[in-house]
């Protein structure tokens, strides 16, 4: 098997577990699933398939230092800063640049950091049968059996067989109404795309070559002065004349060299408060609960506790998390509303409790 | 008109409002319906019908600087230390004690520390009602009239009238249930009993001698000693000789001369959080709220932060409390259940959060 190499795409921020997540602290160096940061649960989904000197991470430069502390076995050479963030095609032609710069044929499994795996040999398994359908030359993205009508992803539609479980990629579809995900789900046709993606480094630089064109003069100047004096600058200067496009609009969308492996890993994006409950152990009644938390009669709750006592008695549904400087209670199927808490704080100039 | 005295009665402890009350802090020492703690309220709704020299506070030891320090206009001399928690009637048989040393004759008015009354003019009439019946001799207690079918309170049924609105009572009822507090509403016949009770020091004394005749003793050993050096040591002896009973089950249930003036003044004992509401300013959607709270798509609900930033979204008809090192969530209408939650701290000896 070829080299493997492991991509973790850390420049995401959102807003979506506010209090917990900040500008400073975004959510894949939170512990939400165990102990340890979801970006250190993600490397370590990948042992015996790469190892930490093949595993690089791309992230803002504010967030480096946070990198190397929640990957402490990561080189700190392979923590790869984008000067800013300009959405995943970027970052890949950049993770491409440094693989190709070490074996221009190694394969590159991109993995977002924020999400949860709970079969990780099944998900080892999907992983290595992508590789080797990416060293004949295919694109090949994880596609994830939904288990719901979910209405927050998108889609991959099957084409034809390829060789094992692998399939050619028909197509990708936009987010879904709930009915048009409930026959989805019932025509076994679709899986969720998990912006998971696995392909030989030489064979993506082709494809941003022949669909995004308008990358590669300054993916090329960058990987000219790859390791010189100066890289810093050229990358700085270039970075920012990438097109800020999506891996998936950018590529995977127009190429013909396609393909998926069907997955059933126990994958969560874990998007949010709400999906905490899949993802971590709940005690009889449903709750999740965590730190000093007192949850009496209550079902179906999410209670992250801090240093203070938490006491929820007689509540269903709800989350209640309490971060320190700022407490948030909403119910557990309005999580989306967080934002409207990150909204207010922002036109109330109260910015102490976002970053 | 003889001179009124006012005798708050500070002794209570109770649970309902952790984790703002503790047992250092109970209930009439929050600021819960104004800027004042409850009890400052209570003295100041005696203004003008009694003087801060003609007040005085019944409470435990470990509570006379809390009282101290909310009544700064009280003489420290007036704070009654009662040596134990023994009911009401060994409370009122001191106070009786304590005015009748300055004026036998001189009328008591007895308050409950730690109720609301939104409409004080109304109060004051009836209390100068109430007076005036009183020195006649009458134990007078002031029924309030029912405005839902309340199964929190007792009652009392009112006999033939007396002068103005004043009636005799016919008996007292302990707390019903709710279809026999709803036969009570409709009938017109039955007054809340607010357990505040105007009398003359004289005809308490007598009423004592006649209906708790155990009581009597150890008070005139009290009273024999009051102002001489002995007064401590003889008060702490004899005050736990005295029956531990409550001044209605003592002598209101018992004395013939038991009248009761029907008050329409706002009032509310104040019980639990789901009380808020009705006492203090709401917002358009019905919300409570106050401290660093940020209350978005809610209604009905009582968010009482603190200083760090408590936010609410998409919640109704529920108790938000941060106490500072400990915050409660709870539906408003379980708020009985926050007993619970001190039932529990005691068993799992997490004893800080209840002191």
């Amino acid at each position: 098997m070829s080299n493997v190499f492991t991509v973790i795409m850390a420049g995401g921020s959102g807003t979506r577990f506010w209090p917990l997540s900040r500008s400073a602290l975004p959510k894949q160096f939170l512990p939400l699933t165990s102990q340890q940061p979801l970006i250190a649960e993600t490397m370590k989904r990948m042992s015996g398939l790469s190892t930490p000197s093949r595993t690089s991470v791309v992230c803002g430069a504010k967030h480096a230092a946070l990198v190397k502390k929640a990957l402490p076995k990561l080189p700190r050479q392979n923590v790869v800063v984008e000067p800013e963030a300009r959405n995943t095609a970027p970052a890949i032609a950049l993770a491409c640049a440094h693989v190709a710069h070490a074996d221009p044929s190694g394969i590159i499994v991109v993995l977002p950091s924020d999400q949860h795996v709970a079969d990780v040999p099944a998900f080892q398994k999907s992983v290595e049968e992508a590789v080797r359908v990416a060293e004949t030359g295919y694109i090949v993205t994880l596609g994830i059996k939904p288990t719901r009508p979910e209405t927050g992803y998108g889609y991959i539609r099957l084409g034809e067989p390829l060789s094992g479980d692998a399939r050619k990629v028909a197509a990708f579809a936009e987010k879904p109404s709930f009915e048009t995900a409930q026959g989805y789900l019932v025509s076994g046709d679709y899986l969720w795309n998990a912006g998971i993606f696995v392909f030989r480094a030489d064979v993506m630089l082709a494809a941003f070559a022949s669909h995004m064109p308008e990358l590669v003069k300054p993916l090329d100047a960058i990987r000219a002065a790859w390791s010189t004096k100066k890289s810093a600058a050229v990358l700085a200067r270039e970075f920012k004349k990438m097109p800020a496009t999506s891996i998936d609009y950018g590529v995977a969308e127009r190429a013909p060299n396609i393909a998926v492996v069907p997955s059933s890993c126990g994958w969560s994006d874990v998007g949010s408060f709400n999906a905490l409950p899949d993802v971590r152990p709940n005690d009889a009644a449903g709750n999740v609960s965590e730190g000093e938390a007192l949850v009496i009669d209550s079902s179906g709750c999410v209670v992250l506790g801090g240093k203070r006592l938490l006491a929820v008695v007689g509540m269903k549904d709800v989350v209640v998390v309490d971060a320190g400087d700022a407490i948030l209670v909403l119910p557990k199927d309005k999580c989306q509303d967080v934002r409207k808490v990150v909204e207010a704080l922002k036109k109330q100039k109260r910015l102490q409790h976002l970053v």
